[in-house]
């Protein structure tokens, strides 16, 4: 079912994006915005030199244009709209990017990837930087809200679907298009919009949003000259909601706009894989601690999941670091192993040494359509007859339990460390608090690659 | 209901393309895809000095690479994929390109736009070019059959929703991938399908075309890289027939494959506008040969068609040139003023012209569901109380009553003095009928842009 009785929405949402003033955003969404564009930088460096990076590269340089913008953790520059996609890619590819947890958006990625392209071309300040964002971020996740959890369960790729129209509301902003060409990118947006789960486990996953950094810019340079489209992309019978969802509420999408920001719910990660195996890493960890948990002294380990968890992480046997970005299995068996559960623990290496495989194979997954999305419950039986268990109710991460400013700050440092290793951490962890105050957004950008 | 026993669509699909020797194409489907890329050709020339180009390009010419490519009628280059996305821009702008009836699919636009640009660039023979282009049409349609009427009637713009697949297997094609490659070309081609009916009216109608020739053809430069998806693209649980259409066929997309070809059912426009709405213009240019039926004698038209006619092109009082294509309430009325629907009567000055505003408003639509929809029936009554009738079963252009080579060429004229006067138009079409014989096939595209 419907909501039909709404005709204005995307005209409504395009008014808010034009009319919004630097002034009018509380200091909490600015400080948050930073948080975010922190964690952003620090996942496009540490997947900057992932071979999915280079092999998309390699096949767009010969077609690339002038050297506009910053790849992040690269000496390449290509023109803004691959740069848009390529910093999508990076920054996406290691699955550690933050969640709007009501719609398990990754918001960032898209709009990021795009807003900061364009912010560096056009030389736009820090804080109009910041300000962009922080719209696109909004359009993003109320789009998401109408019409979740339908979209998503039916499969279709969340961040980038809804993606497309944070990164063409952002860069509308930064372009200071008036409502009329918003609704028009918007339209372009609504046209444009792609990418399903099926693509998950292998590279296209993360095109995927690639593909929506690019196509929302693109959307908002159109429009900025003038490339006329639908004037209802969201709402209309054969717009966005109603194409891309069987139910959506047309009015989350513009409900208390100014009054309340979505980027106050939006979680980091502390495990670079999907978030509803968080909670079960976490109480893995907690484990682990235990006497007797010796890797040598598992026979079992059961875990207790919302049936979600299962039809997104479901893979019981992964080949590959990619693969078992989606093996909750995985997740269980390298934090019982390593104690920790980073970039390293998703590395082909990890993924088929032997101790970790034959832990693995002992993981069991126990749909409990009971059990919140939120939690988990960790069940290891220990040769010896003995059993130790943990309930997590919340993983660290989310908004229950948030990872601290210091916590970002260390996040950056070890994925630097990891993809770009030249890095001045330091003095790129000041730039990102101070990005209200740059005059030249682009310096963000140049600070995160060689000269 | 969907067809859930197969699991290999994809990968047939795509041996089918690897494997496929141009020796095995029959002569009737290689002089088919002459007419559809001299008719292609010509809608590319007719509509490359459109406004929507225009804006397209300034909107784009800041981000292009290389100058690799032909625009065609234009003097820019761009690199490639722009090419493409511009190119299937002018050609589908005027709405004068081809239709494959059963899906109403306009084939050639995003296949042609996207392989053509490829192979200027890769200095592909004539033979590897209309080889590439007629597996690309095969495998577009057949992703169409596969999931018509269904997809189509929800509101999915077809054209671009299925000629990403086309242009993926084209290019494909042309780059010589592998089985494998190629499957992957056809995951990315899911994952990024997009565009609606929402657009139509609009500038992002053709944009649509665009979006799908830029991203078929990039499927194709990154799966050669070895950019990896999904294996199931078409078929798989989340792959684009179920995620795009409430029912599907799969069976359409393989079944008869080198046997029949989809080429063989492709027709030529010979108004540029919807094609549901020529049986209309037809009847109403044998009407106006009627003693009595001079404008101001009509009192009132009425069109019976099938109520897709309707769905499609209900608008009756269009405001500009880009509306009028999709009004068959103009295209009755400038048929029986002008005894002619050209590219003229789609302008903005014909359609705001008081004598045809006064006519079109005396039209009625009368949906009629037994009505077929190549058919329509139109009556003309006068002032003097006397009625005039015309059933048209079949239009002009349809397979029934197929555009000859000579109406094909006198067509590519026409359009060419539209767009592109300076052409030497006798020389182009004689290019066009020796397609398989050039050793560069970058000449074709060469000969209809400036030096």
């Amino acid at each position: 079912m419907n909501d039909t009785s709404r005709t204005d929405i995307t005209r409504e949402l395009a008014r808010f994006v034009v009319e919004s003033r630097w002034s009018s955003i509380p200091e909490a969404v600015r400080h948050e915005a930073k948080r975010a564009l922190l964690n952003w930088a620090g996942c496009a460096l540490g997947g900057c030199r992932d071979g999915t990076v280079d092999t998309a590269l390699s096949a767009l340089s010969d077609f690339s244009g002038p050297p506009q913008a910053t790849l992040f953790g690269r000496s390449e520059r290509t023109d803004i709209l691959n740069a848009a996609a390529l910093n999508a890619l990076s920054s996406n590819i290691l699955d550690f990017d933050d969640t709007h947890l009501r719609t398990v958006i990754h918001p960032t990625v898209p709009v990021a990837a795009a807003v900061i392209a364009l912010a560096e071309r056009s030389r736009a300040t820090g804080a109009q930087l910041l300000h962009a964002f922080i719209l696109g971020i909004e359009a993003e996740c109320r789009v998401g809200n109408a019409i979740s959890p339908e979209h998503y369960d039916a499969g279709w790729h969340i961040t980038a679907t809804c993606g497309i129209f944070g990164a063409a509301a952002a860069c509308a902003k930064l372009l200071g298009l008036d409502t009329q060409k918003t609704i028009w990118a918007f339209g372009l947006a609504a046209n444009t919009a792609a990418g399903t789960t099926s693509a998950h486990g292998s590279m296209t996953k993360s095109w995927n949003m690639a593909n929506a950094a690019r196509n929302g810019l693109m959307a908002a340079l159109l429009a900025a000259k003038g490339f006329t489209s639908t004037e209802q992309g969201l709402e209309g019978d054969r717009g966005f909601a109603r194409m891309y969802a069987q139910r959506c509420d047309l009015d989350e999408i513009v409900r208390g706009l100014g009054d309340t920001w979505e980027l106050a719910q939006n979680a980091y990660k502390p495990y670079p894989c999907g978030i509803v195996a968080h909670p079960v890493i976490d109480a893995c960890l907690a484990l682990r601690d235990e006497p007797g948990a010796a890797p040598d002294a598992v026979e079992r380990i059961e875990l207790r999941v919302h049936p979600l968890v299962r039809m997104l992480m479901g893979n019981a046997a992964p080949l590959t670091g990619l693969e078992a970005k989606l093996s909750v299995h995985h997740c269980a068996a390298a934090a019982l192993i390593h104690g920790a559960v980073g970039v390293r623990e998703f590395t082909d290496a990890c993924v088929n040494d032997p101790a970790v495989v034959a832990l693995r194979a002992r993981v069991t997954l126990v749909d409990d359509p009971a059990m919140p999305k939120a939690a988990a419950g960790v069940t290891v039986r220990l040769r010896n007859g003995s059993t130790l268990e943990k309930y997590l109710p919340h993983a660290t991460g989310s908004l229950e339990r948030p990872m601290s400013d210091e916590a970002l700050g260390l996040k950056f440092r070890s994925l630097a460390e990891w993809g770009w290793p030249q890095c001045d951490t330091r003095a790129f962890i000041e730039l990102a608090w101070s990005l209200d105050e740059l005059t030249d957004a682009g310096a963000f950008a140049r600070a995160a690659a060689p000269r």
